[in-house]
């Protein structure tokens, strides 16, 4: 018969290994996790129902690091940013990253309105360490805004927008129980933190007012004592099915996948009823789902960056075209 | 004598548990270490040479949580940030406390255009859990700009930066030793957390190139094969002392602390000579440091965000003036 003390010896000596091993288990897993490694892909699309009239080439890269372990508990927030080149670009997606470095389990799919992906582009999100997929497509010309004017019958960002959409189906064509929530986020917006939490909990499609749009301080959707959207606080066309801003709603990756014939309009779209025209694809008005206080909170900023004064470059350039801004 | 499978045993059981102690005692030391607790202030100050014609009120507040633990080796970054009351003001610092908390050791000395510390400001502070100082001075009318135009010879923020370096000559009187760089940093910008990083290790005075001022993409300070500046790359008026904007440069605190007569300067400032005002003043041109990779890297973009078109809101506002943006 083993004696008590020998008993005593033994969970002495095999608690604590136990705990150790542990801990030294959970550590390793949480820095193995993000590393996943990159696969690349390459398709030539032909034009589909969603816009792609033209020729696409696009790619797909993943970036190994990430500041933030990976849980696989929490459902991914994949953030969709369309993005083009321009004197701000680097400013404005230098912002975004030191944002989304706090959000766990984001994964950042960045597609360039652009021939092919760009040096600075892709040298940025490799820099940043964050969990991405970086693809491009390029706007047919015929579809660009002319001039100086913010005309909104452009729909800017929709090709983009759309290819993110196919994309996602693609990938999780044949791991259909992936959970996450889709967001567009456009790279001159600002976002608190708190929006990132509110967004991850999404059943259908959530919403939330947005600062800055329709010449108001704030849009939002109404909210009844029930708790349930019946209509939407703007002052430009408020019928709109779903009259709420790009920055205003996030989709569960689920519904995403299940109505793959949903995708932003290209053509024949009024201005302003591009989020309608994906919205309506997807969900009544009754699913939605108010986020930020029951939408008594602002969480998201339209805000616009202005284009920069370089009047003294001179027509040879002043500056060395070498050093990337 | 102690049998040899004892001493076994002993080791077994002892190691283990220390190991585990060693682990834990890291974690509540790490847990421990941002919670700094506040003292505040409240001071009167009678005209100075620094531009004080007023009487102001001022106060400083610690918050207590970081989200990143606080090291005694690393020299402290003091951010110093002028910041008024304006549609986008709440936009602009929720940007900067996401690119805040990413560097360690950083103390923000917010100074706020106002006669007293708003509520606005003093929420993000203590919801953003950044270590921070929180003072308020109100620019005389006479001295504020007047009508949309952003007139450069107006030093707006002037008083503003001068009392945060009178709040550090104050607060460190009695500690000279403490290590530390200030850099005055606009809510406006946008900055590369590398520049953090650069900037750390200032022994009197560092530079480095900003994007988007003066009319170029950038301007830089001119670097010989020596690694020293012997000039600026500016088309505005390059003969000023040091043609470097707000945003390029950073200075130790003890270069700040030795010269108490050092402030920028308020009256009889030509537009552009701001910075010169204050650093003719700490340095000559042989004392300064080029960053970034030797001036070739830019860092900090000098971005301004777009005055949002608020035409809907209408003479008494059409959204709950109780929400805040």
């Amino acid at each position: 018969m083993v004696r008590r003390r020998d008993i005593l010896t033994i969970v002495l000596v095999i608690l604590p290994w136990m705990l150790l091993i542990s801990i030294w288990h959970q550590r390793t897993v949480t820095h193995l996790l993000p590393n996943q490694k990159g696969n690349s892909l390459r398709h030539i699309l032909q034009e589909s129902v969603c816009g792609f009239k033209h020729m696409e080439t696009f790619s797909t890269q993943y970036v190994s690091s990430r500041h933030l372990p990976r849980s696989d508990v929490l459902p991914v927030i994949y953030i969709i940013t369309p993005t083009y080149t321009r004197p701000v670009q680097k400013a404005e997606l230098t912002r975004q990253v030191s944002t989304f470095l706090h959000v766990p389990n984001l994964h950042w799919i960045l597609v360039e309105d652009s021939p092919k992906r760009t040096a600075l582009v892709s040298e940025l999100l490799l820099k940043s360490g964050l969990n991405c997929t970086h693809l491009s497509t390029e706007t047919p010309h015929s579809y660009k805004p002319r001039g100086p004017s913010r005309d909104s019958h452009i729909p800017r960002g929709t090709m983009q927008r759309n290819l993110a959409l196919k994309w996602l189906r693609e990938t999780f064509q044949q791991n259909s129980q992936q959970q996450g929530v889709v967001y567009f986020a456009d790279d001159d917006n600002t976002y608190s933190l708190e929006l990132f939490e509110e967004i991850r909990a999404t059943h259908k499609v959530s919403v939330w007012p947005v600062a800055f749009v329709g010449g108001l301080r704030y849009e939002s959707p109404k909210i009844n004592v029930f708790g349930k959207v019946y209509g939407w606080k703007t002052v430009f066309d408020p019928h709109r099915p779903f009259a709420i801003d790009m920055a205003g709603f996030a989709i569960n990756l689920q519904l995403i996948l299940s109505k793959p014939q949903a995708y932003f309009r290209f053509r024949g779209v009024k201005g302003g009823y591009q989020e309608s025209s994906l919205l309506r694809e997807l969900v009544t008005l009754q699913d939605l789902e108010p986020k930020a206080a029951n939408c008594t909170k602002v969480l998201v900023w339209h805000t616009r960056t202005e284009k920069p004064v370089l009047v003294n470059e001179g027509k040879k350039g002043f500056t060395d075209p070498n050093i990337e801004i």
